[in-house]
């Protein structure tokens, strides 16, 4: 644990009143802690119930371009989950100091995981704070790829709308279904996973966006799916454009994989992993476009 | 939290020689701890991604009669999660000790909270506790009732057969969904949710079972449904078998609720709550067999 960075925010959402922390508060709203001691309580209701909301942020040589995009997805998480509205100013400084502190100790690529839990129960007082890790080397994955099998979420395309409390589209700590289906994955003998909704529509990964290449064209699911917003796609897409594709967030039934040219799951952490196999049947692996696609990604 | 009793489980599952401890194993297996000091890790998956199973029990007068059924859930959930073996006698003297703690401090009924992650990621060492808390004064809901709605659960009646890994029928640690309904149901002024397959079948609420009257005869939904088995449920039906009714698990569409003469949430904890009204429609109270059904499960 010494290569950890904690951050504990002690000011992690906004007052009852609703005004923004100033820029010029002299408390930062944050203390650093030490990663190897524990932490939290067994009353915390992050623990108990899951009851949280989180996001990973890579960082690359001290930058996090993507930043803004992850802050405003996890106000969009803590929105879905009625918390009140967290205090972006205060979540960016401690952001900061937790990069410079990880960069001070020599790292040039480290993830930043922000968590925000509803705190121990009855207290009314959040639980917060940053983690920012040592990435993982992914090289070997985006290069050599990944097999994938396809498996049903359970819930129809349009349960975000119909049936909210089921918390699709946010980043929550009750994420427990994801590590099962990628149990499940490797029971097939593959190693991630493209959910699909019960009605037949392609969703996203356990923690990451898809994006299907059909000639000419690269599609990726919309969020209307109750899927997380991914900020890789959105950067991904913004590249694939300037090679000359189209672009198109639309829906996409599970049976049109199979006419699928390429498939990619892209997030903040890993970038643009190619999967090599889908439920058995290979995918065509373009070295040279998923090479500079993640060069695009790790800039 | 001068009121709790933590209790730290050192071995809480079997080992990898499958061989049980012994009772004459000088180790207990189990440590006392400070409820109001942190013991948790940032980096356990219990709270990173509510990678947990857990039960809640009730002791009254120092008696739990239920706990065998308790345990018997608890490794079943731990098995749907793919979790090493709980080894039982440990946690059965864990919770032993924690029932004599708690009973010491002049406590007659408190519930005890048994928890069980995954740990610290990459540890391959779980954690794991049990924390006894007072019982909060459900005597007023127990003969007033509450409203209640029905909430689709998104999941088709038969999601724990066809996809296991949406982890249906285990108590976990990702229960924010439970959370996020019972605040829906604030919305519409009510306070419980009877859950409903996104096909049309009656499953349970958020935190218990439900049991409905059809004249002479009880109905529960089956677990085959993917609902947790509820350890009241069985206890309530040898109730209601003793005064005469018919008992019955079998499926019940949620538009048969129309027809019914009276519905009870039953859980360990809040013992039996009648629903005075399901979407807005009344419901009987029998006061008198209510009463009688919760004197049944209190002693």
């Amino acid at each position: 644990v010494s290569d950890l960075v904690l951050v504990l925010v002690t000011r992690p959402v906004l007052r009852d009143s609703g005004a923004s922390t100033s820029p010029n508060d002299p408390a930062p709203g944050f203390v650093f802690a030490d990663p190897a001691a524990p932490q939290l309580s067994v009353l915390d209701l992050g623990v108990t119930r899951g009851d949280g909301v989180f996001e990973s942020v890579l960082v690359r040589d001290g930058r996090a371009p993507a930043l803004d995009a992850h802050l405003a997805r996890f106000a969009s998480s803590a929105r879905i989950l009625d918390f009140p509205e967290p205090d972006l100013a205060v979540w960016g400084r401690a952001f900061a100091a937790a990069v410079e502190a990880a960069s001070t100790r020599g790292q040039r690529a480290f993830g930043v995981k922000l968590v925000l839990t509803r705190g121990i129960e009855g207290s009314a007082q959040p639980t917060a704070w940053l983690l920012a890790q040592p990435a993982p080397d992914f090289a070997a994955l985006r290069v050599g790829g990944v097999a994938a099998v396809t498996l049903d979420r359970g819930y129809r395309h349009d349960a975000a709308r119909t049936a909210p409390w089921l918390l699709q589209g946010a980043k929550t700590l009750s994420y427990e279904i994801n590590a099962a289906a990628l149990r499940e994955a490797e029971r097939r003998v593959a190693r991630e996973v493209v959910f699909v909704s019960s009605d037949g529509f392609v969703l996203e990964a356990p923690t990451s966006s898809v994006i299907v290449r059909f000639g000419d064209r690269m599609v990726t699911p919309p969020s209307e799916l109750g899927i997380v917003p991914g900020t890789t796609v959105r950067r991904a897409f913004e590249f694939f454009a300037q090679q000359g594709f189209e672009t198109a967030s639309q829906r996409l039934r599970a049976s049109e994989l199979q006419g699928a040219d390429a498939l990619w799951l892209v997030s903040s952490i890993r970038q643009a992993v190619p999967v090599t196999a889908l439920d058995g049947a290979g995918l065509e692996l373009d070295e040279g476009l998923t090479a500079r696609l993640n060069t695009w990604l790790g800039d």
